[in-house]
């Protein structure tokens, strides 16, 4: 095996001339990979029994054993993305911004991809292919470090996608398989190599991450993501979108965790909510005004994800309180507000500093391929770069490309020249 | 003095109000800030006195006691600059996207303040009253810490801004000064109430900062620019571009550092660049094919930024070869080919990963104001937000902001609703 550094020099000196690829070359690699892939299904298979075995025996979680089973149908699954993500517009060589600073002086802004990515995922097999071909659209190099208990899927995953891709023109070394836990340590120092990280995975192990590289993160934490209701919430419709926020799927980050409502209404409208919860075997948790309108345990601590059948309540007296707390224990992940008041709504999505911001549906929406973004890169809860969920938008950067016919600075600065800053018109969108 | 912590937290609390600032407001207290910095004009130039009286005494270097002066035309100078950036539109509120994801349920995506931006800057005073003004512009609140040696200017600068900005409106707290070298390693910790830090100063200063810190960091360590002189590229160009990429103004970051030559035009055009750059007091060091041809110094090193009459010269075997001395010594900054040939230019462009990458003009044009954005937070060799030249954009993020009447995700996930997707037009352009 090469060590990390070794493999993070290739992908770096491949990036530079994945730049250049056309989109058509890029697809044509994304087929390849497709095709590579129902091709020697047979074979991925029998390797990911030998992880499934290996987990049996070691008696791995039985929800972590069923994330690992990758069969025909997740082959088939997969291949359908790698199809789907082939129908979307190549996000590189984008014009931005076009500028004639002055005749014959011509400034463009372009998409351009990041470089080298690097990505730390647990245990799916999915997650492999579906951020490999990601990076690939985007003209990103990769470095992947998957689960360990995913060893042997992941290796053969790995060679299908490097053969595949590099018989279809892609420079070698574009995509890597790191194997060790002590790789991913090396791989955070790496920050004259690796433009960017993207870790999945739980709460704690994408924090570590965070705190313990240099290299910029795409990512969030946790997902402690609120429901407002406001005194001018039609009961109804919040009994419908709270039970969906927090129960439609417990186990995901854009689940509710924690229900807000406004006192003049929690007397009358908290019971209603409650019951409809625990029907749905919601466990509540509240705050002491709360618990005096219904019996419901304690809560420990607010910014709490519980990821499961459980919810804090606390009731606030206004919309100003209500977006204060969700400012100071949320993640800034996405939080909803449910009221018949257009005024209110509005001051809400502003107040809440959060990627997704919500008025009258469930938070669960937040998601790239709700959002029609064709494909989710991540959830990104930093300010900076990319936030909210992430389409393939936030695999690219950008450069500026000046065009010129010997223009000097001395002549502006002399005030024998000026700037026209005069905008061109951009390409015609593909 | 309240502590860094206390005055961090002040920030924060008002970047949440400062978010929904209209234009008119934003626009009302710069223009409180122009009127109080011109009629306290005297008051400043006192105060710059003392440090400046102070400077002298302690025998600060010349260069650094003239960066340090500030007085009335400076004053002027400010002013005009807030008078401009009045003018330009407000970064905030633009809608980037709009998606009907279903009939009723509007997704848009919206640009929005960062926050709180932690701004270290060297001892010109002047620097204060732009940044401080650029933050105000983009509704975010400032941390400003300066040079020890202006303290009394940028004591006396904050305290207008201050007291001006909140009688215009604008929540307290939103601007502090922060005093002590301590108050730096305190700032830099606090990533849970700074957004981004935008530091100013030497290239050791901007390494310490990104290396000692979580919060992410806008801005340039070092500008080793090059130009690569290629053999279809005219020999008068050549020259013209050539020094004035290096001499214009020898201490900026986006002067040149490096000139490439290619080996089949070199024994003719290098001799006469040599002579053109001489003819300017530029000392030159070369690789051994470069001292074959003229006489020069060897070269240390060539990732080298002279910021001063030197320049490092480089025979390359072709485009390909100057890309990745380029890509590997270079420093992400800004990097230019002459050639009258299109198609290696194009591809020159794009295998050079920097920010900005030109064809036949000068290094030194390489600046938000020349690139027309009307003000310049700074210079950023970072891929991740902004990159290049950074305008009054790269002081804004966005949120998602998701209009329902009571859709649930259920009814997508049953199968009994379908996502449209439809783009919806954006609000038109102000």
């Amino acid at each position: 095996m090469p060590t990390v550094f070794v493999s993070a020099q290739a992908a770096k000196s491949a990036s530079f001339s994945m730049a250049g690829l056309s989109s058509d070359c890029k697809n044509n690699a994304l087929k390849a990979i497709a095709d590579a892939l129902t091709d020697n299904r047979n074979k991925i298979v029998e390797e990911n029994k030998k992880d499934l075995a290996e987990a049996e025996r070691t008696g791995l979680a039985i929800p972590l054993q069923k994330r690992l089973l990758f069969d025909e149908d997740k082959i088939r699954a997969v291949v359908e993305g790698i199809y789907s993500l082939m129908t979307l517009r190549d996000p590189v060589g984008r014009q931005l911004l076009g500028t004639e600073m002055d005749e014959g002086l011509s400034l463009y802004r372009e998409t351009c991809p990041i470089g080298v990515i690097g990505i730390i995922f647990e245990s799916r097999p999915d997650a492999l292919v579906q951020i490999a071909s990601l990076c690939l659209k985007a003209g990103n190099a990769a470095l992947l470090k998957g689960g360990s208990e995913a060893a042997h899927t992941n290796r053969i995953l790995t060679e299908i996608i490097a053969s595949a891709t590099i018989e279809a023109g892609i420079p070698g070394g574009w995509i890597s398989l790191l194997e060790s836990r002590s790789d991913v340590a090396e791989m955070l120092k790496l920050d004259d190599l690796i433009d960017l990280i993207i870790p999945r995975g739980s709460n704690a192990f994408v924090q570590y991450i965070m705190q313990n590289t240099a290299i910029p993160v795409l990512g969030h934490a946790d997902g402690v993501c609120h429901v407002y209701v406001h005194e001018k919430a039609d009961p109804a419709m919040a009994v419908r979108l709270v039970v969906d926020s927090k129960t439609q799927y417990v186990a995901v980050c854009n689940a509710a965790e924690t229900l807000l409502i406004d006192e003049s209404v929690a007397p009358v409208l908290l019971p209603v909510l409650a019951k409809a919860l625990e029907e749905k075997h919601v466990i509540l948790h509240g705050c002491e005004k709360a618990r005096a309108i219904w019996p419901m345990a304690d809560v420990d601590e607010w910014h709490h994800e519980y990821l499961d059948y459980e919810m804090s309540v606390h009731v606030v007296s206004d919309e100003k309180e209500a977006a204060a707390h969700i400012n100071k224990y949320g993640s800034g992940h996405t939080d909803a507000i449910i009221t018949g008041d257009e005024e209110t709504a509005l001051r809400f999505m502003q107040d809440v500093d959060s990627g997704s911001v919500m008025w009258n549906c469930s938070t669960r929406f937040s998601d790239g391929f709700k959002y029609g973004f064709g494909a989710e890169v991540g959830i990104s809860t930093s300010k900076i770069h990319a936030r909210g969920p992430v389409g393939l938008e936030g695999l690219v950067t950008y450069k500026y490309k000046l065009f010129g016919n010997g223009q000097i600075v001395e002549d502006y600065a002399a005030g024998r020249k000026h700037f026209t800053h005069r905008p061109i018109p951009l390409k015609d969108e593909k």
